[in-house]
């Protein structure tokens, strides 16, 4: 308990002068192995105001390389994070691999009286909060991530010293505010918040540490002291992959769930143009609305090659107001998008309020092409099905409305159309290797695609299955499955 | 002029709808030409409220593939733009190659009454405005951007009637705000400062085209057959380099500055341990008031390999806060940033008001070592003198201190420090077969280096040259002069 801990560890000048030194040299090291070994590093700073969060950042940095640490201070709030759900913007900012980030005032004090409201946070984001934040962090640690988390505690007779301190020096007033004075007067009740929110964050492999910061030398002995043990000790011991994940389930077959779908579903020309119409327009007032009530909508697409996904885009966007929607091909990830946790290409790019994002294939590729290609181990796409369902979760709190589409062709369809582009001059550029590369993974695909369905069809997240042997069918299937989930989530 | 154009050119339906379908088709023909050839096509939409920019874009999109054109929106300015020069935010999102970037609402307006105060423009920045958007623009252009700009204008009376049906329906009376009728109200006035935009940014290669709009179905047509003839004409006649740029000058010699410089300066242990200390807390004192008067500071280091720039600008944020700068080490661009004006990854990084950027090489890069290994055209690398110079110029308008140290050593230093390098196992890791092929240019780099001085030794962004033989000398110089700037700023 953090009232059980005296903030008051006093250490002498020139104890801290012989100390602080050595610790700084060994940091200095560290950094540079941490470079080496292409570890993520995200250390946290929190605590109460005037803890001297600001001055020991400086100190911790003092001896590194200034080319390759970043700081991150998230005092203000942008608009830009605020339209999004509360851990987007630190989602956007985890460091990559080898490099070290670190972070003034973090995502765990969104919780605290007040923040709450500054982040605007609704109701399903408030209850979930906890629940997400650890995940958040689990999912960065199982990705190979080291969070090194501290608390800075001062006491109330401290913390008010300071405030007094700042404001009589003309050059320093500035920085004591409002809330401040407040956090200090209600001190014993942030103390009880602070208490829940140290105790619901501390788990096994992302504990707390405590930093005693009444003595300023104290404490900044003790954040390096803390810091240079954790990275130590993470580059002798890292973690086996197999122990960062729960257990490879036994195989079982997931139900079969796509030899059962009839792809020979079939629209009349006449009927088609008739409902293209009236859903398009449907759509374009259902666009408007999101906008006006600030809602996001976040669309997959994902089937097999040549299924038509291209232009079942273009019909469903078509009447949206374009500036109100993104249309984002997903292809293989760059070099620097391998160097972060593999959501984080997606997360960036996911829409703000009362705006459209259309994934062109997607997060799923890590348990579909990743799995068949063998590109990543089995235990780390296993694992992408919490982290996908934890990820669009935090979307739909927010009030995204969420949807998957598994446009769905049959065998013989897809090599009649793989054949016609390839006697179309002005398509043969839609057909690679790839596509026939895939095809021979038929299989192999249709089992990946049944265990997804299995492990990520929720209810606030549902996978429709668009049979497109006829694309016009297809078409309309989709604008009527958007629109209808638009109007009821408006309701 | 404006006032002479008669707004309602009228065409029937019928007309409309048979010549909307081919321009269409042609369109999304163009489309796909523009991504093969590579082209970046800028299409900027300006006009009075309720104009039909929205609906026009909406048309112009309708026949593309969504995944290969963007729509931006910039009439909500973020605090990342607030907090940066007026055209940073269009800096940004400049389209690649083979992209079509669609702007509603462009850089033009900002310079419209209350739209200045909205944007936070300074004296300085409001005088310079027209200057810096031509320059804007002719860089684009000069790099191969295709920008077309349209104006939608209606008259007085049509616009009226627009708002009022616009309120009338309550799926759409949201759209209309006070300054909507405002701008109507004040039509005449209004009227003028958009002739004013017009012509001073009405140049011969980015010319403004005006669409009478008061007919939806005429200026539907316009656009789209304006749009469709300027890009096919760009696709016949790509420009050449040569006339792209202002004719290479004669070869002249530029002052040799380098050869002149003393490198052997020296300071004193004792001297250097107190100078630093003394500095440094300045540079902590002025760091903050930077912060409180919302000034940005960029800092440029370009120099011989190994003259110790790592080391040095260590020093120089020693005491700096370090959540109030980013230290950038400019490498080779990827082919991301290839795909780009190459100024766009710089000005990305700029610091927003009240911090500090400092890049470790630079934009300088292009007259250097792109140069010296003709890695670029010359046409295209003697340009960028004047882009740099443009570019500084708009930050220091903005408020920025701009300050650029080249650090420098003689050959014989050098190759001391190489050589200790290499016999040192811990600094092997930074000499590279690049830095030897450097330093066998030594000759070309110098004549580079003093023409560069020539062309970019501006009194709002000078040139430093720092006599580096001894680190602790050039560290105090850097410091010095770093902090006699920035208190110089704040007078």
């Amino acid at each position: 308990m953090l009232s059980d801990i005296d903030c008051n560890q006093q250490i002498e000048r020139h104890i801290f002068k012989e100390a602080l030194p050595p610790l700084q040299k060994k940091l200095a090291a560290l950094q540079q192995q941490v470079r080496e070994a292409g570890l993520p590093v995200l250390i946290v700073f929190e605590g109460w105001g005037a803890s001297g969060k600001g001055t020991s950042i400086g100190r911790l940095v003092n001896p590194m390389d200034p080319r390759y640490f970043d700081v991150l201070t998230m005092s203000k709030i942008t608009e830009e994070m605020l339209k999004r759900p509360f851990l987007w913007g630190y989602w956007c900012r985890i460091p990559a691999k080898g490099q070290i980030t670190i972070i003034d005032k973090s995502w765990h004090r969104i919780i605290m009286p007040g923040e709450k409201e500054r982040w605007g946070l609704n109701e399903s984001e408030s209850k979930a909060f906890y629940h997400e934040v650890r995940a958040f962090e689990r999912q960065l640690t199982q990705d190979g991530t080291l969070i090194i988390k501290l608390f800075l505690h001062i006491s109330q007779a401290e913390q008010a010293r300071r405030f007094k301190a700042l404001e009589e020096d003309p050059s320093t007033a500035w920085r004591v505010k409002t809330h401040d004075w407040a956090q200090n007067e209600n001190y014993q009740s942030n103390l009880k918040h602070f208490e829940e929110m140290l105790k619901k964050t501390n788990t096994e492999s992302n504990p707390w540490y405590i930093i005693e910061a009444d003595d300023k030398r104290f404490s900044c002995l003790k954040i390096c002291q803390t810091i240079t043990d954790v990275i130590e000790k993470r580059l002798e011991n890292p973690p086996s992959l197999a122990a960062s994940v729960t257990p490879v389930q036994s195989e079982r077959k997931f139900p079969g769930i796509l030899s059962g779908v009839k792809t020979e579903k079939h629209i009349e020309n006449a009927e088609y143009r008739e409902e293209l119409d009236f859903l398009q327009a449907r759509m374009n007032r259902l666009g408007h609305k999101m906008y006006v009530k600030s809602r996001p909508t976040v669309i997959v697409y994902e089937g097999w090659d040549a299924a038509g996904k291209g232009g079942n885009i273009k019909r469903l966007v078509a009447e949206l107001d374009p500036r109100s929607y993104a249309v984002v091909p997903i292809g293989p990830p760059t070099p620097h998008e391998l160097g972060r946790h593999y959501l984080w290409r997606f997360v960036r790019r996911m829409p703000k309020d009362g705006h459209f994002t259309i994934f062109d294939r997607s997060w799923y590729g890590r348990v579909l092409i990743e799995r068949v290609e063998e590109l990543t181990p089995e235990p780390v796409w296993r694992r992408a099905y919490d982290e996908i369902n934890e990820m669009e979760q935090h979307w739909v709190n927010h009030g995204a409305v969420l949807l998957k589409f598994w446009m769905h062709i049959d065998k013989e369809e897809q090599l009649k159309r793989f054949n016609a582009r390839m006697a179309d001059p002005a398509k043969q550029h839609k057909i690679t290797e790839a596509d026939w590369i895939n095809r021979s993974h038929w299989d192999a695909y249709e089992v990946a695609v049944d265990e997804m369905f299995a492990k990520t069809n929720k209810p606030h997240a549902p996978w429709v299955v668009v049979e497109s042997n006829n694309k016009k069918y297809a078409r309309i299937k989709v604008l009527q499955t958007v629109t209808d989930s638009l109007d009821n989530a408006l309701r």
